[in-house]
């Protein structure tokens, strides 16, 4: 049987088996061989082809993965469906300790027995495994990267602490081209395809116990084991931040998921009803998804509601406000007595002192810098959003820089607006990158902060 | 009186005179100056400066407006606030057609008698006056351009039949910058700013019976004349479409709005109910704007609500029939028994002939042309949704060249999603440049063609 403890085998395997390696470049086995020798992976690699003697790619080939005669943490299975539970068989011989498919041609095209045949063999010789049908999994500490995509479709991540798991290869993979192009970064990426032996639940489990993983986000189609995953769900939601995007809500599309992954997607009510005890985060949309992953991947918990609003676009701030003030859980910030004198020492007339603070569009680093000092005393504000709108004349990179230099200091959750095309974007790049996360709507950027906040009152009932 | 049909000629001048014209870059009117003579504009250009001499930037300068002697179409003025009720004065006694104020300083900081004597000026020589605190206007086909931002700031919007009419400067910039980085051109920009004679009446009536304006959106803040704005918002909207951006919905915002441009923002119900009476479609926030005008500006009026769905990702078909199914108008399509016929034959054996259509990760040009072929003749398909994912196998611009060369054919609407980075983008823009609408998720798709169905189910019920 499957031991959910085990994809640590998968995710920081010391040696790696890959079984349908191939010279041909087009080969699946081929693209993932060579995956592993560029993203500079230090462990042992084994390619293996039963019809290839000699070398691939420089290294040794052997005919099966018996011939290898070391211990085997992780084989990657890419031979055609009908030859997979004999190569699994040989794993077994072979004491492999963990397996990925990426194979397809079982369960989710009507080849039921066969996937049953191969769940049989891995658990006969208590192999973990992935699959089949999967993408596999990525991380960038190890280096470990079983995709078979061509690589210049992807934007690489940067390491970080946000892992994702996913049922779907083609989501899965533009969401971590979508993760690439975001400041913060990734942890793991798991794929785990037709679910045949790992589920859900399994790597729920893992990656809940991974200290490596500081939030979980997951794309699912089904959930099997509708008991033992409210029960992981719930310890999950308890220990970290959990952010679930879940497809087949509708009739028309559970049937449209039943025949993408042969998943049973089940009563979408009740599953958000699970979803809501556990705590998790609730994404409707990949767009959602992004969002909230960002801002749980860089934020402090907030210590209360009220959040304070910095504007150089008047109608900006405005939206702003009817965003956060319809959230549902957020309030406007009331600035203390104190934080208004001092703005109005250090702010220019034409500045109503207010909140929604519109600094007007001629304001520039130093402005925004006055204003921010002022917040960050202010025992009324818990949380900032600063709005900067890179088309009017005062905003540049010094004020971006300036909101760089206060995000690294400041204790409060803080995060940007700034919408637009090639200048604002360049921008948004840098501040990203800097560790501030960027907002390119006001209706993101307060359900963003909404869920932070309901997650601090979720945790606060817990205890 | 303002007359609306005069903002003919603030559009199409023949002559303008740029009043507080400058030497001196940093200043407003040296910019306007300079935008008019970099855009080509080939109308006569007059610099007005009561302190200069000599040339500006190459033109005669005059010292006074009455100096010129010859009809002025347009006046943009640019005077500090003090300066511009005896400006306004001169314009008259010129037979200044209209005028643009852009300074600042007047009700919006409180100077409600500076901008009332204002209008009186302007009212008594009836000239038509777009301001005060606006950025002005913009057309592309007449090279009019009275906005004083830094031109690198702001992507260049292409000629076309969107034209957009904000209250605000700075969102309006903003609103801006983004139609510069769609595929759909720009028909006018007309920021209004305090609105102190030319309103949201008078601009919407203007816009209305514009031959060049295909679509309208607006982003308002308060509305002046009720009774006069339900009269034309119900003709414009039977005209063409109208998509608005409301903002000072909640009472926070609503206060917020007050002190940002003095507007009194009103009942959101009320003007809620208006907006749905006249037919506008309603955007929720500055991305849902751009998702409309984006479709409203390329597609045909859809014959009924029946989808079809094409796509390489499974999960992605899943999520997008999720939000097609919620939509609330729109239906997943049943395709008839001639176009499954044809898709058995045209698909390989993997692909579920089913709506949504998955043609899976391997998915090249030709399997998207053959289905696109196939479901082109359909009776039972009214719009067409293709789902992209650029990070699989089989999909690259080859695949991106089909869906253009398609879209060129088809007379049913069409829109693309694709979503990712890098790689994924630099296609994106191959296919709105070409005209076909992408979108970066399935729910503002869905919500996209939704709004289109609406409106052609609202004009129904208007015949």
């Amino acid at each position: 049987m499957a031991n959910f403890r085990n994809i640590k085998s998968m995710l920081k395997p010391r040696s790696v088996a890959v079984i349908g390696a191939s010279r041909d470049p087009d080969k699946v086995g081929h693209v993932i061989l060579q995956n592993y020798i560029n993203s500079g992976y230090d462990g042992r690699l084994y390619p293996v082809n039963k019809n290839a003697e000699g070398k691939i790619l420089g290294l040794k080939t052997y005919a099966s993965v018996t011939d290898i005669g070391s211990q085997i943490d992780l084989a990657v299975i890419a031979v055609p469906a009908q030859f997979v539970p004999s190569v699994m068989e040989e794993c077994g011989k072979a004491r492999v300790k963990t397996a990925i498919v990426v194979s397809g041609g079982f369960a989710e095209v009507g080849n039921k027995d066969l996937q049953d045949q191969l769940v049989a063999s891995a658990n006969k010789y208590s192999i973990t495994m992935m699959g089949p049908n999967c993408l596999g999994v990525m991380d960038p500490r190890s280096r470990v990267d079983t995709l078979f995509l061509p690589t210049y479709k992807l934007s690489k991540a940067q390491i970080g602490g946000v892992s994702f798991m996913a049922q779907s290869g083609a989501v899965g993979s533009t969401i971590l081209d979508l993760i690439g192009g975001e400041g913060f970064g990734l942890s793991k990426f798991i794929s785990y395809g037709n679910a045949a032996q790992l589920d859900e639940v399994d790597i729920l489990n893992y990656l809940m116990e991974d200290d490596e993983t500081k939030v979980i986000i997951m794309y699912l189609e089904g959930i099997k084991r509708g008991k033992e995953f409210i029960d992981v769900a719930k310890k999950a939601g308890a220990k970290k931040p959990v952010i679930v995007l879940k497809a087949g809500k509708t009739a028309a599309g559970t049937k449209a998921a039943h025949s993408h992954t042969a998943a049973l997607a089940g009563d979408f009510e009740v599953q958000e009803a699970i979803f809501r005890q556990a705590g998790f985060i609730i994404a409707q949309d990949i767009s959602e998804l992004l969002y909230y992953a960002k801002i749980f991947a860089s934020e402090p918990a907030p210590r209360g509601p009220r959040v304070a609003i910095i504007t150089n676009g008047g109608g900006a701030g405005v939206l702003t406000t009817d965003a956060v003030a319809s959230s549902g859980v957020l309030k406007i910030a009331d600035f203390t007595n104190q934080t208004k004198k001092v703005l109005a020492r250090s702010m220019p007339p034409l500045v109503n002192i207010t909140n929604p603070l519109d600094l007007a569009g001629d304001a520039g680093a130093k402005r925004y810098n006055d204003a921010l000092d002022a917040l960050e005393g202010d025992p009324n504000v818990d949380m900032i959003i600063v709005i900067m709108l890179f088309q009017t004349p005062g905003a540049d990179s010094a004020s971006a820089a300036k909101l760089i230099d206060y995000k690294s200091r400041t204790l409060k959750p803080m995060i940007a607006i700034s919408i637009g095309s090639e200048y604002t974007e360049m921008h948004n790049r840098m501040m990203e990158s800097a560790g501030l996360p960027v907002y390119d709507s006001p209706t993101a950027a307060a359900h963003s902060l909404a869920a932070l906040y309901r997650y601090v009152l979720f945790r606060d009932r817990k205890r």
